[in-house]
């Protein structure tokens, strides 16, 4: 087994996260020494870093910095410098390193002499395989999702309709009052939420618009909440969809479909059955219904059902397995979302979402939230 | 001039990010074509595309993956598939990528007969000299943190001492609470910060700790925010220093001396002169001050002034240039944070920091907030 090397902020990069279960600001190195997980930290993050971390070993930047200085050419108090003479110290003549390591350092690592080998499935694929205390920590995710999704049900049931738009509190209400309300819950229940979605009518018909200005009465709103807990950094990931006034015949059907198709979705889900089988049974009850889906609709851009059926969750808002047209057999232990959406112009949007732990024989729900749309 | 290729997602790439003005969550490939920018991207992204990016072309993924795979042989719908029919199509022989380019991805790249140069110094060195446009919005994103300290400010106020530590209602206050109120405060005005500081007493002598606990009365607590506002991507960085209840003369000694250093620092911060020139002048400050520095005080960690007087600030919290023993000649235009501090367990720690925009004859100060620090 050759040994593992990162270069990277764990803050946005989930495998250095999973490996070292810390949190740092700034780049730094992390390394495999036969079962031993080390570190290569600045004096300012050293302490927390030996008191914190999962690593075994803690290495000082400014130390190894000084060694290699004394020993190297140019450019070796620099960080291919750095790693260089650490190697040597381990006995390490070769690094395995995943697909998204720095271009730049790695041709610097090689030009020093240690060649490094990329690992297609990434570093750690045993990643998409969740624990138990994996699970919990992205239900404890999607309680904050929930949170979010509620406080903004409870404004849109407070607001009063006016002049066919929503209002509260002496003024019209927004997606961006919807939005902070919504980022406050996750906040206040120890989670980051950024993006979030809160977009209503023919806005949220692009299923990333996050949504923008004043919410109207009768129009679908999708809320899509995906935090990330800030103590663990897994995230949750749910959506509901909603709509303040009375639906249409249409907007019902649209919904209603939506969930029917989430149904079917989940009932799927178990380990041996593959993404795309999932992913293709939502399509064809789609089709079945009545609902096409067309590359360019009206005003060219895509309507139906044009995006994958879900998607793994974890340190990562989107990894791997996906719900697609190429995704693979689902395993034991893997976390996914379930979010089949339907998008007409004109009629609106609809997505619900919800996340589900892969088992044997089926899938654990990690997330809980009522399905009620319609607001009176 | 080669034309410039990115992959990444621009949550976490700030280069896409200034290159595209456009957010997303998952990597997509933009690159130069002459002058006009283009990106490929998904249906999901492509209509918000169009309309919100700065994107002068924008590409279909799925149809260049179709014509990829036509042509192409096994991994040709793959990324690297993609961008090289895609070149092919543009009349691009090779590219320049930025440092961090994947490594994976740029190997898969070159094998289909399109070699990468690495721009050592970052695609966009012009990135570190902000416009007007861009230092207002790290102003907004300071307006942000002092939104986020003021509220830490007034918990502090309105907190009483019970047996020495802080109490409101009903209950100790915590690292925790403030940090959430700050957060909360951001938040409101449109910034998401995560991994905000809010320690006291010898839990702040770790730079980086962010605080846990029940805070006590005649500690110094240091407030470091330093949000991301939502619809730029600019943040703002700012720190202040408090105590609540009466101050010990090392205490009060220690903060005037942080506030002196910072004095000293801001006013050598001009066009021309070094990082480091600014730096050394803090460590000599600090030095005849009668502050000493240790690489390993008591209990192994360091203590006195052991990081850096600042960094550039920007799209990144941390990016270039640095005020620090290796720091460059400041530059027109640059926006960097100056925050010296000292740190010895048993006083505590203190840290103040502002952010300046370099001009030829000085700075403009981007961040306001009071320095009044003792809190009766």
């Amino acid at each position: 087994m050759p040994e593992k090397l990162l270069y990277a902020a764990p803050e946005t990069d989930a495998d250095l996260l999973y490996f070292g279960r810390f949190f740092a600001p700034d780049p730094f190195f992390a390394f495999t020494s036969g079962r031993r997980k080390v570190a290569i930290l600045t004096a300012l993050e050293i302490g927390r870093g030996r008191r914190d971390s999962g690593f075994d070993e803690i290495l000082s930047l400014e130390e190894w910095r000084a060694k290699a200085a004394k020993k190297g050419k140019n450019d070796a108090a620099g960080p291919a410098g750095v790693i260089t003479a650490v190697a040597r110290e381990f006995g390490i003549r070769t690094f395995e390193v995943g697909p998204a390591f720095p271009l730049g350092l790695a041709r610097r690592i090689e030009a020093l002499g240690i060649p490094l080998t990329v690992a297609e499935g990434g570093l750690f694929p045993e990643r998409e395989k969740k624990t138990r205390e994996e699970a919990e920590a992205i239900r404890r995710g999607n309680a904050c999702s929930a949170a979010g999704i509620r406080a903004a049900e409870q404004l849109l049931r407070k607001a009063t309709i006016r002049r066919g738009r929503l209002y509260y509190q002496n003024r019209y209400l927004t997606s961006e009052r919807l939005k902070e309300e919504i980022e406050i819950a996750c906040l206040r229940k120890g989670a980051v939420s950024s993006h979030t979605i809160a977009a209503g009518g023919d806005q949220a018909c692009d299923p990333h618009a996050t949504g923008t200005g004043v919410l109207r009465a009768n129009e679908l709103i999708i809320v899509d909440v995906f935090p990330r807990v800030t103590a663990t950094g897994y995230h949750g990931d749910m959506t509901r969809t909603f709509l303040k006034g009375t639906p249409s015949d249409a907007q019902r059907q649209l919904v209603e479909t939506v969930r029917e198709a989430q149904k079917l979705a989940l009932g799927k889900i178990k380990a041996g059955v593959t993404g795309n089988t999932v992913h293709a049974a939502v399509v064809e009850f789609f089709r079945k219904s009545g609902y096409e889906t067309r590359s360019s609709g009206a005003g060219g851009n895509p309507e139906g059902f044009f995006h994958g059926t879900g998607h793994g969750l974890g340190l990562e808002v989107h990894e791997a397995p996906r719900l697609s047209p190429r995704g693979p057999r689902l395993k034991v232990g893997q976390v996914v979302t379930v979010e089949p959406g339907l998008y007409y112009p004109g009629v609106g949007g609809a997505r619900i979402e919800d996340v589900v732990w892969v088992t044997r024989d089926g899938g654990e729900l990690l997330s809980s939230y009522p399905y009620r749309w319609q607001l009176a």
